[in-house]
């Protein structure tokens, strides 16, 4: 079909919709340069302002997923399925989660993003090991969902090349803050793995993209609506993000506490999560007739080494070195530390985990542009948590960093804990489920 | 300074404003190709739907103007006055109005535009004018201004190239209705001109681009405001635009009424419209105290043949052939001419504009793209006014083509006139003053 596109996005603009073979041709065309961004860039703008119904986001969904290449597991027994976490701070999930569902018997077919914004990413964790590859070739991730029932790696050239050319351009044209094109963005990606259940880790408060509980839910709820129109099972997790996720922000700092998690030693609060969105991922693939089973399964896999000897045999597989999981020494330490003390008696009330995040961008831990190299070394480790009572002298945190100032994190990092004369300690992190 | 686009595209989109430097640097930037077509686009979406305040319009619309050369016709003396119509059908009025205007002793410094959509471009007309150059230097110009008080030609490259590159991009997506877009493009021209005084004839009704009087209302007093903030006094008429203006619609008819008028012939709708517009501008280039007095002047002019006069010098100045301002038929004339006939008795209830303007544009007399040659002869001539008796077998229109058939304008015609029972003569066009 021949599309009129300035006629689309006058449509939208005036609050019309799309029909289905309108937004597969359009998807198309875009994708193989047909559209310019110019006109996409002012249709995005037109959707930010005036949305996508179910119907259209569906199509919009679809058509994006088979821009590319489609992942087919279906030779691999059984349901797999993936968790997939909107961005927080601290968020080391993935590695400690993915490993304990697999050695469960459940398939985890997991791509994973790199850091964006203030957020970290799975994938420069993960290269934080020495040696571990997250670029594998199709087949050889394939395989190794056949053998060990798990991969963890990036997307590839083919995967979804439409939500990356979209991606770029909403990035720099102001159309990120969408739900219809943020979930779109993320189902497109997460429905080309080839997966049968999904669980959304849709992140809520300061640390998070969506820090208002309502956004969260609508976000939650238009996936889980994508997922339904795809055939994919699709459960949400609303969870507080508040202050960062354990005690780790920083790429090897966030892979020793995943290992910690995997040897039943970790944070609390890392713990739960994990846990919760274990039992969910393993109700939907099947192995758990209920949360609670989940629950407890998912515990025991954690607490008896399976996942963690789950996870040594997948970065062997991957390429890195797997004594890195029994001595987390072999992972890169920083040549400098320098330890933040309290300066005044009291209790932590809040720990800003924007502030701990961008602390770590400074010391080398994210990127400011896509262009920069990670620093896997650098980051911080919090000796508090939120409601501890601390006394002058008392540690607040380490700062790992390369180089014999914090520079430009220094600042930030002052500011990222507040002291005050009584604080509550933080519950559970699990606001709602949907 | 150093722009970040995205973060002004944001700003925008969420309801802020723009300071005036941020206005006058992307509006440089982008006329100078330093900010690409998709973030503009983006943005200019994110104004059509949260607007420019007048400070904002203000400053965008003088960064604008000033993007190239601002005439300067301060050695020409007295206050230098042009009138702009956002554009109609059959709105032959520059041709008639601008020399009675300038033949009353207030110079009129008029670059035109052309075909836009559905509607007539003064310069297409001109140009019907055998030998008549639109494409004058600057220069040149200036010497008409000083020795006949009167110009009338195209912009040219280096007026206002912001506008021509963003008019460009608003075409292809979806970012042309947008009222502070509308001033801002107008108003840029116009001020680049180096006026003292403008009056506008915004058209309300079927055949114009505004069909709700509030919309053209808030166009007005827009592009008042935006001239208040230049220093030029602007006025504006509202007026009808729900039948063709005169009876003639196409080029070289256009031009033969326009002469009509001239002689003191015209119709009355369309002299009217001169007498009216007229008295606005002698009053505003201070020729006249009174608008009435305007009124009067403006009449003699047509009806003794001053206007005229002075037209046929000016077209002789501009490279046409003067001669024609005495026997049209001069003018190019089509090669076959087809009578439509009333089927019914009865009267004229309605004569659609939209119907008529792209009847003559699919014989020839606009563009369907911007690379389309204009036919300067064809068009429609209507034989009846809104309200006429007219019996089975009495004529309703002449339609000039060339080519044995009336092709794809055929049922457009025939759809064109409306019969009923009874109707009322039109009344004045003029609906409202601001």
């Amino acid at each position: 079909m021949s599309l009129f596109v300035p006629g689309l996005i006058r449509r939208k603009r005036d609050g019309g919709r799309f029909e289905e073979a309108e937004i597969r041709e359009l998807i198309r065309a875009y994708t193989d340069g047909d559209v310019p961004d110019y006109q996409v860039s002012a249709l995005l703008m037109a959707i930010v302002f005036k949305g996508l119904d179910a119907d259209e986001l569906a199509a919009w969904t679809d058509a994006m997923m088979r821009s590319g290449t489609v992942l087919d597991h279906s030779a691999v027994p059984g349901r797999k399925v993936d968790k997939h976490s909107t961005g927080g701070v601290g968020d080391k999930i993935s590695l400690c989660l993915a490993p304990a569902v697999a050695a469960l018997g459940v398939p985890v077919p997991m791509v994973s993003g790199r850091g964006l914004g203030h957020t970290g990413g799975t994938l420069d964790k993960l290269e934080s090991i020495p040696g571990f590859s997250v670029d594998l070739p199709v087949e050889r991730s394939s395989q190794l969902l056949a053998d060990l029932g798990i991969f963890l790696v990036g997307q590839t050239e083919d995967l979804v090349p439409a939500d990356r050319k979209l991606y770029a351009l909403r990035d720099v044209t102001g159309t990120v803050e969408s739900i219809p094109l943020i979930a779109s963005s993320i189902m497109s990606k997460k429905l080309a793995e080839g997966i049968d259940g999904l669980v959304l880790d849709v992140k809520v408060g300061a640390g998070a993209f969506m820090r208002d509980l309502d956004q969260a839910r609508s976000l939650a709820s238009t996936m889980i609506g994508i997922g339904r129109a795809a055939g994919v099972d699709v459960r949400a997790l609303l969870t507080d993000m508040n202050a960062p996720i354990g005690r780790a922000v920083g790429n090897a700092l966030e892979v020793r506490e995943a290992i910690e998690v995997m040897r039943g030693e970790g944070p609390a609060d890392t713990t739960e999560l994990t846990v919760e969105l274990g039992a969910e991922m393993l109700v939907l693939g099947g192995a758990c007739a209920s949360l609670d089973d989940g629950r407890e399964q998912t515990t025991d896999a954690l607490a008896d080494g399976r996942a963690l000897a789950l996870f040594a045999r997948l970065v062997e597989a991957q390429g890195g070195d797997p004594r890195a999981c029994d001595d987390p020494s072999l992972l890169p330490a920083a040549a400098e530390s320098t330890t933040i003390e309290a300066q005044a008696a009291g209790a932590v009330t809040r720990i800003r985990p924007r502030k701990v995040a961008l602390a770590a961008l400074e010391l080398g831990a994210g990127r400011k542009v896509k262009e920069d190299e990670i620093d896997p070394a650098t980051g911080v480790e919090l000796a508090v948590d939120v409601g501890d009572r601390v006394n002058p002298g008392d540690p607040l945190m380490t700062v790992h960093h390369n180089g014999s100032s914090l520079g430009a994190a220094r600042a930030l990092i002052d500011e990222a804990i507040e002291i005050g004369p009584a604080a509550d300690a933080t519950g559970s992190l699990i606001i709602d489920r949907m």
